[in-house]
């Protein structure tokens, strides 16, 4: 009988969209684009870090915008009980420097992302950890001997969400779901709880 | 400048020694014996196995004692001024069995572990999740980029301190400082913390 754990993605599944956010507050809707609308992480990097140059917007600008925001609503009644029940690690591909008030709203859960690169309060580039690093963190806890549970909603997370043991896709855009039907799809923190908590119990 | 993880022991850095509170409460001395005294973990484990069953005690009286421990004084503190600053893992050669009362009190950390073989409330047998877990866990986190920053007391500390990129040891008895005299050893919340506060920012 396995032990388990649980990967989670952090925008979308526990938090709002960062990028939309700073998109509705700064005024300039091309921020929205997020990995739902373009697969290729690097076009999009690149996208972002244009925008932010061309409209003079510094990290302070970012921070004070991703301060404003909370956990979705049930999200960190959610991660409580999950937490109890099985280790969990959050796999986003969000920056260091974008998290943390997010993670202190979500009592500090272990969080495994990127960072940017930041000169003089300039975002001048990002620095990927690694590439693929959702999916890699999965084979790496199966080499630990985990059975890996992964919940994700876009589609940067479907390769995490193939390595695992069992993936489910919560609160996902139609789209993602009609390319990925071998997700099962859940879209409440309750029924997402209990998914999980079947998985935890039967490993 | 690479991304910073923190890895920790969790009895003797974080809480108390689970057998030797174990020991104590019941009244069987031979329960004292830890990884600080017999290196070879499944030599030590055998023996704490069959003097619970020579005693008649089952894991809802281990749990029972479990449950009237605390984390050391200043631990709590030292591990969310430290959750704050980098992620942190929890590597522990204890059981989920064990955990769960210690972990709830420290503000549920991600710990990985192992897990008691449990029939009728009797502890049975113990299943490692695999050998030599904490070293291999800090391995896995090398191949994801992270630089590992580690930390732990006792001989079955001593392999994750050498596979990590810098390795503290945190209240370690003397016999092991003298063996392992490459690896700095500290005695308190605050020196510990600064230390790791250097080479998380130094990272």
């Amino acid at each position: 009988m396995p032990q388990s754990i649980v990967t989670l993605d952090l925008e979308g599944v526990l938090t709002p969209e960062i990028w939309i956010a700073i998109a509705e507050r700064t005024g300039i809707p091309a921020l929205r684009r997020t990995t739902r609308d373009e697969p290729d992480y690097d076009v999009l990097m690149r996208g972002r870090l244009q925008l932010l140059a061309e409209h003079g917007l510094k990290l302070p600008d970012l921070q004070a915008v991703i301060g404003t925001l909370h956990p979705l609503p049930g999200a960190l009644d959610f991660l409580r009980e999950l937490r109890r029940l099985s280790p969990v690690i959050i796999l986003s591909d969000t920056f260091e420097q974008f998290a943390q008030p997010l993670l202190q709203q979500l009592e500090w859960p272990t969080l495994l992302c990127h960072r940017l690169v930041v000169e003089q309060d300039r975002v001048v580039n990002y620095q990927l950890r690694i590439p693929e690093q959702k999916q890699r963190a999965v084979a790496a806890l199966k080499l630990l001997n985990y059975r890996v549970i992964a919940g994700g909603d876009s589609y940067n997370d479907t390769a995490m969400l193939t390595e695992a043991h069992v993936g489910f896709l919560f609160r996902a855009p139609e789209n993602v779901r009609r390319e990925f039907p071998q997700f099962q799809a859940v879209d409440s923190y309750p029924d997402f709880l209990e998914h999980l908590r079947r998985e935890i119990a039967g490993a």
